[in-house]
């Protein structure tokens, strides 16, 4: 009796649980040591938790929104997908992590340069897994029929973008840790935009 | 290819994990240190903890019970939609911060000016974002089309009564932090009631 | 036109995520310090931490099967059972803050008096909201028509237990802590027996 | 009126919250201290936290798998298996918990065999649970009669290879800690592998 390989829902149902778990871990992560009267100050001063809250934020939720389109294309899972899978959401679950080394090291003079890039090697490490999953999907003809091979095609080019961007991050980060999250910032508004509509 | 934009099932199932995840973490802000013997004590001047977690429990489960309301009457979501979801996803789960803070300064002299004045402003960023998602299912006919457009006028006006209240309780976070808590609990009381029922 | 109050889908994936957070959640209560060489002592010091977590989890996994149990037999959800539900999932996220406190203070000489009935009156809170829900259900008419109204008596009677087991547990807490969460405990058995079975 | 005892979906759909938090809240257990300028040392130093973050999101992972894999089989859920499936809960969302003990201690002269012992064990005491559900089902019936019987326990046979490799892996904790988290580590790997396929 084979593993049964065909429904993708559940598969769906426990990756948008990890997803919302995730990106709302983010949260704790923020937190203020103030002493009196001088709130205001402190909170002024968090901005790198700012700043790297939302970034992180917009990259879990845009990588989700992209998992949602591919598993809306995908008619069956086999085993080594769900692995794939698994992989995927065990760098998207890690990172609060190198969130939080880098919100606490922004303005470090030596240590935001190793913070940045763990942050951005994380986020790397995310979409190279999610560009193998979509490999993975078109050799194994995963894809729904529907599909034309250039669409197919055009999403990898697409996903390929953001691998170089984030090995770019990398380099950057041991330059200046602020311009390396800036850039992983505008990687994920750059996917908000739906890309070419090909018929 | 078009980036699938019609199903709003799996979008509403992830906004469900993070309105249940974040409307959970709030207890995460509950704990008392006590000397031994004064437990009853420590409890009782928690009060604040309670009182801020009681308004942010209900306000995020009265935000979710309209964005439940709102989809069931939206059939299809398209790029646009969905990031505007993103960022009231984002504001949903940042209120455990703001919680956080006004329960740790709400009697602090001048602090809780400060507290009360986030937390109201985190509640009218959401409350402007989930306004936003209304006025842009109408722009883009994204509603189901057995609604009438009376209904919308009136669901949005009914919402923006919220901003205004918000607007109202930050600025009176700068006179009494308790007094504005005590709008925001007022607004999340208001929100409950169904509201005029059209036919 | 009026709020959407048929569908009872949502409503259950929401509260399904709810009680799948707090019921997570009650881990982050549980760690260990000790000093070296000191690590099988301090973990079986730590006992009121393991049978709070156990009784804690068992306890929200049978008011999750009861809850379940309920809306499989409710046709549709209005708004007031909406609010019910939402002040039961309040009490619900709230258990692991007495259960951190009770862990915690289970062996002091008079504060675990305190911590136990804060414990026990939490779930009595949830108990008498979950009650309210099936009052509600029955007099608004929204179980499913092929309930009989012998089986709704039967089962608002049995629900009548916990809440008296409950008050008997409080007044316990007065008198021993460890007793009256024992009391807590034998309830979850209790509940998990599934009951006369009326045909 | 029996409890409602046929459904499965709204089982699976708590379980696949539970899991989902439970594997996402180790990330909680990542956390660094560094001196000024001794990030990257102090990072390097965390390798114990990285390997038990990875055979426990592993382990958590496979074994959700596995559960999927079970449920797709299984036409009804009974009272006696939503129990067990909340045993088995109970200690799958313990995981994080004995995790963050073998991270802590995977280096300390005794500590670290009391640590993984109790790390392998929690891993001993999930399995035998999922090997109990294994049997209920085959007991009870509640499998799809299309599942055939040889199937079931060829099933049954590969879960028990399981339970005896945590057995060794918790007498290897008294000899060497990390050894015994690595034969943990190769066990989530073995059962990535989807199986003999009968027809």
């Amino acid at each position: 009796m084979p593993i049964a390989e065909n429904a993708t829902a559940r598969l769906e149902a426990f990756s948008d649980g990890v997803f919302a778990v995730a990106i709302t871990l983010l949260v704790l992560g923020l937190h203020v040591e103030a002493k009196q009267g001088q709130l205001a100050h402190a909170l002024g001063s968090e901005w790198p938790h700012y700043a790297t809250y939302v970034v992180s934020f917009l990259t879990i939720g845009i990588i989700w929104m992209n998992h949602h389109a591919q598993f809306d294309r995908i008619v069956r899972a086999d085993r080594t997908l769900m692995l794939l899978n698994l992989v995927l959401l065990m760098f998207v679950t890690l990172i609060p992590f190198p969130t939080g080394l880098l919100a606490g090291h922004l303005s470090a003079p030596s240590d935001q340069h190793v913070a940045a890039a763990v942050y951005a090697g994380t986020l790397l490490a995310m979409s190279v897994t999610f560009f193998a999953t979509y490999l993975w999907t078109t050799h194994a003809g995963l894809f729904s029929e529907q599909i034309k091979e250039r669409h197919v095609s055009y999403l990898i080019r697409r996903n390929a973008v953001g691998l170089l961007v984030y090995v770019v991050a990398i380099a950057m980060a041991f330059v200046n840790a602020t311009a390396s999250l800036a850039l992983c910032g505008l990687t994920a508004v750059y996917y908000t935009f739906p890309g070419k509509v090909l018929d």
